[in-house]
């Protein structure tokens, strides 16, 4: 099996346009920008903020979310990769890979474009061979209302687990891939770092996979 | 289990302003149009026609599908419910539930929304316990890319098989809904009545069911 | 919908021959004993105690395993039931209902009859759709091979969340059905009166339902 | 990943003892066998036929069948993988790989032993991640009870799909592995050649995919 062939025209590297704006403003891609930004207006790829925002509180958001773990010949998961960033306060964040789904891309494909954003092109991804999730995460930007909040939005997120058959070179913002194993995933502390619910589609992936 | 309270506010009865509205510019709700509404513009309860056209050309809009079925005390799916009604061509077409998820709604709330939409308040429908869709449904409007078309939007359907315990009263369009035996479905015949690949999702929901 | 027609036949009532065995040894009716017990030799309706342990040395044992929950109008669990009973020990057990499949039984009737088993006959059981098992729990003889652990057998074990619409009348062994928030399950103290690796049951049960 | 370090020594490679018996006998080997083969009378690995087939006239027997396929870099199914063999009645029978779980063997080394089985030691299973089986059939002995039927049992069959992502050489009875288009295999004819239902297994397979 050989490279992911993925979006990279869609995946700003180092040193892109992009290389100083904060993380998940990639998120706001719209086919529209591809083909406005050849006028010499905005930069390609990039809705205008405010057009975005405006979406935002105007209908739900498909979004997908992969736990990336290793899994051994049998199958069995034997770690589970969250990634390291820092936060909007400074504090170290723990996440999973995480993204809208853009305009006429396939669920398919927003998961591999994910993927290779925040681990990078190598990392050989086994995407799963049905597009049943094993959760799907609502998330509100109002608190309280489900287990998932994200101040921004109305996203559903489909979730998915990923056996990562690669090497990893963290991508963007993402300052480390950590791997643990599935059993020091439900430890409190380590849970506390996941906030908005990330850590419970964790610990609903951990259960579904047995 | 007392009748299922959906929300009928959303749900316009007929002789109301919509009554000659076409079938699916129901879908047509945002949030915003309940708030603007109010000033005397526009009527209550929709989207600028223009203004929901482009939404649909910048991102892929959630939806849930439906089918719903008669199942006996065992769990055992015994009746299949499509739905006919007069197409733009004027011929009779058969469709499952299915519609566009709203801005702060659930799934859950949605599935029951369309549900009574199309089937009256007194269906009395047994939602699923968990959401884990039986399938995800990728509609693109060029042909060809997935099984399923829809020529207005790029919709992300995630489908759901309910059981219906009370009485059914088509409502809005619905001319009749028909209640067939399982194996009946697959009958190319049948199939050829369901276009844009809902006949597919019918064939994985009784597959799914087993 | 009305009452569940369960088989009856095959749950002894109080009073019947097996007032006096302990909860479990229902487990090994064998379809032989049936048959067998017609010709006045062995009470009908068991398996030679030696026999039925010899099969438990000899291959797995298909067993179905049901979480009975409380669900609102949306699906959403609102409680969680479990059995209390008394445990070899003398202690009080909490257990989810859990049965041997029997020769020529489906699995639906084994859903069926467990839960009738457990909860009488006028719980009315809203037995699933699909088949499809939200887990598989093998339980292994051997401590420590897996989460699931029975010193008796290496049993397969379908998992499936059941919602229950009507009135429970504890029966058999069952001392008391208990119905908890579905947070509360989560707690140390409530899991670790569930042995054996039920309790990992339910949380798995939970997470897939959302 | 390395080559699948299967449970080798429970499959007998060519001119083996059991070279001359017939497909499906492998089944019957129970943890005894193991231990009375060491004593010079049984060769080691098969219990007494009329053993085994007395314990399947008893209860259901636990299989797993696997549909192998081959997947793309996105998880899409590009082809099905099907077995020729020659039928008891001589004409060729298309079949997937299933076969039946040993005492204290968990499911995933069920799967993993019966895909080199068939396949051979190089065929690189990707097995799920999830033990969620996509469908369960139950298979049986009397016809018409169920769309499965297996005159030799009751079998209770956990069915995946696995990926293959090696080279296959067809081990045992197997005369050939026919990789052929999921859109082919609905085709009538090609259903014809599976008997039992598992054709349905395939078909319910590649809807659950997507």
């Amino acid at each position: 099996m050989g490279i992911m062939p993925v979006l990279n025209d869609e995946v700003p590297d180092e040193g892109d346009y992009d290389a100083s704006r904060r993380r998940g403003e990639f998120d706001n891609i719209t086919p529209d920008d591809f083909i406005r930004g050849s006028d010499g207006g905005n930069p390609p790829g990039w809705l205008d903020s405010s057009e975005i925002d405006d979406l935002r509180r105007k209908m739900p958001i498909v979004y997908v979310e992969v736990v990336p773990v290793r899994a051994d010949d049998f199958g069995r998961i034997s770690k589970v990769g969250t990634l390291l960033h820092v936060g909007p306060d400074g504090m170290i964040e723990r996440t999973l890979i995480c993204g809208r789904v853009l305009f006429h891309e396939s669920l398919r494909e927003a998961v591999a474009r994910n993927i290779s954003k925040d681990l990078g092109d190598i990392a050989l991804p086994l995407l799963p061979v049905s597009l049943q999730p094993f959760t799907v995460a609502e998330f509100f930007p109002t608190p309280g209302v489900s287990e998932f909040y994200d101040p921004r939005q109305h996203a559903v997120t489909l979730c998915y687990v990923v056996p990562i058959a690669g090497d990893c070179k963290p991508q963007d913002e993402t300052l480390d891939v950590e791997w643990v194993d599935p059993v020091e995933v439900r430890r409190p502390d380590f849970m506390a770092q996941m906030a908005g619910g990330h850590g419970e589609i964790l610990r609903r992936a951990i259960g579904w996979a047995g």
